[in-house]
């Protein structure tokens, strides 16, 4: 069901083409690397996608919805109902996601990978439903391996057609009341920290509650047995379908070289899995923001990638995402659009 | 010449504005505060203009260029010949600045307010040369108080003539080969900090003419005898005619109830001179971004303001601005274009 050929086909990264691309950054009109983050920005979308003077891409935010069975643990401020609600909302265009969007040009296609309602044939809704809803994996695997599998492939054909649409940049969002939880666990497993130092409130719930979801994920740990090297294992017992459709999504971006512009925690959680099961997968990925939500610092440590920005945000849906991709248009323009110091007739620096 | 009027008409900001913009974030469809540091933005934004229901502002960056007399000294890694040369970089669209506004949907306008270059009548350029370049700062006064005054009021009537246009927002930014040197002496007389803690390498110089920069503040500024509550004579001797522009826009806009987007530490500087002539301007100033430049964080710490990104820019020309002014756009649309749950059908939150 999950083809591996979409791993396989993920290249190692070529440094020698961000330093190309710097020394063309060194030419422009400004003293020498005083473009900061953008020039580092600019030379690693040359890097990844092997374009030295690119055309400014389109960028496309995919928004994976899905449920989640532990939410009956009590571990939300909202009730499951939310995800589909918001679901509508995203397709009327009124959630912060499509603000933000709009605002930055760029697009956003909603994804329905296992939302607990039916949505019949809502019109600019993704259909690639695989059940509605994880299993509550305090008590059982979330999904079954096939489940799992067919996740990831959603995400990987998505961004494989993608590529043949000449999409050239990628964001991910997620809408999945209860992700979180899963999120978590997903970072103790893999990052081997303690659950309560990555375990956050999420929508935001109270003390009680947070007692609650932590107690509830360590006991899902103790029960599970897993194993951090083992990424398809963990996304089986304790990931979310949301989470593997966005694994999929980078793999299948990484593959096809398109840099995946990722948002806060559960798209993090979402790339521990990928590169779990890829490691050349991480030189693909640009972190937009870091979330409030603890736990996300841990998942960018882990990674070894730096955000590029901190709005104090917890919002999800790819809000993230979509500002980061402004930034990352806005590199590749600095890249391709500035005049040199020969064609300014500027001086160059004297000392 | 310098209208003292402007420093009366800016009002105190009213708290409870904030308070009823975060009622209605707090009715959108997301998770209470989830929005961070744009849903205050929102909120300061509708405090500073009073308008509860804003449309969506065009904002303008005013980019003030001028020369500076100190450059004599060598604190500068670049000729002076690059402040016109920049200029007409910027008339024709190639410099960082023009790729970033173009990007966000910012207008751009250069106002020549004191090079040492006849631009004669060059297209697009708001001709307000006061002097071809301050005096060097080291020896003597930078400028006279007359020409500070009349520096202040080019920026005031600037900012007052865009509030009649009806531009919404405004962003500063500023090129003046060795205006980091005058930025790094009014921020060591306003902040009371040595000089060494606040000067940096500007364009990047070197080691040598690092220590050289540092000794010529020093001295310069024992002979000036500056009083940090004295903020015109902190302007006349040590400042740059960009500085008085930037600081005058700054008032005529906080006059208007404009919210102004400062750049990075030549803006900060401006912003010391603006705020020691009338404090209740601070309240009208929403800080972009922390520049690498050293004496940034002084200033900022000076003003308590807390910038909104950090992307190791050093770039200065309002570059940085561009991207908080999207920022703000994008704040203003959060508030004003979502949905709430109401509208929505979203469920609230249960705990």
């Amino acid at each position: 069901m999950f083809s591996h050929d979409a791993l396989s086909r993920i290249q190692p990264t070529d440094p020698r083409l961000m330093t190309q691309a710097q020394a063309r950054l060194d030419r422009l009109t400004k003293p020498l690397g005083s473009g900061g983050r953008l020039e580092e920005v600019a030379a690693r979308y040359v890097m990844i996608t092997g374009e030295m003077n690119p055309k400014v891409p389109h960028g496309v935010v995919f928004t994976f919805a899905a449920d989640h069975g532990v939410t009956v643990e009590g571990v939300s401020a909202y009730p499951s109902a939310v995800t589909p609600q918001m679901v509508l909302n995203f397709l009327r265009g009124g959630a912060g996601v499509n603000v933000l969007a709009r605002h930055v040009g760029i697009e956003i296609r909603v994804v329905d990978i296992g939302v607990a309602f039916d949505f019949e044939d809502a019109p600019g809704l993704i259909h690639k439903k695989i059940m509605p809803g994880t299993k509550n994996l305090l008590v059982e695997s979330a999904m079954s391996s096939a489940q799992a599998e067919q996740a990831l492939q959603v995400g990987i054909d998505l961004a494989t057609e993608a590529a043949q649409e000449g999409i050239g940049l990628i964001g991910t969002g997620e809408m999945g009341i209860g992700n979180t939880t899963a999120s978590s666990a997903i970072t103790a497993v893999v990052t081997r920290r303690p659950v309560f130092e990555v375990t956050g409130r999420g929508t935001g719930i109270d003390d009680a509650s947070h007692a609650r979801k932590i107690d509830v994920i360590q006991r899902a740990l103790a029960f599970h047995r897993l194993d951090s090297s083992d990424a398809m294992k963990v996304l089986v017992k304790v990931g979310g379908l949301e989470i593997g459709g966005l694994a999929g999504l980078m793999l299948g971006a990484a593959a096809a070289r398109i840099p995946v512009v990722l948002d806060g925690f559960i798209a993090g959680a979402a790339a521990l899995i990928a590169v779990g099961l890829q490691p050349r997968c991480r030189d693909y990925l640009i972190a937009s923001h870091r979330s409030v939500e603890r736990g996300h610092q841990a998942i960018l440590d882990h990674l070894d990638v730096k955000p590029l920005f901190d709005l104090d945000l917890r919002l999800g849906e790819g809000t993230g995402a979509c500002l980061g991709m402004s930034l990352v248009l806005a590199a590749v323009k600095i890249l391709t659009e500035m005049a040199t110091f020969d064609e300014a007739g500027v001086s160059e620096r004297e000392r």
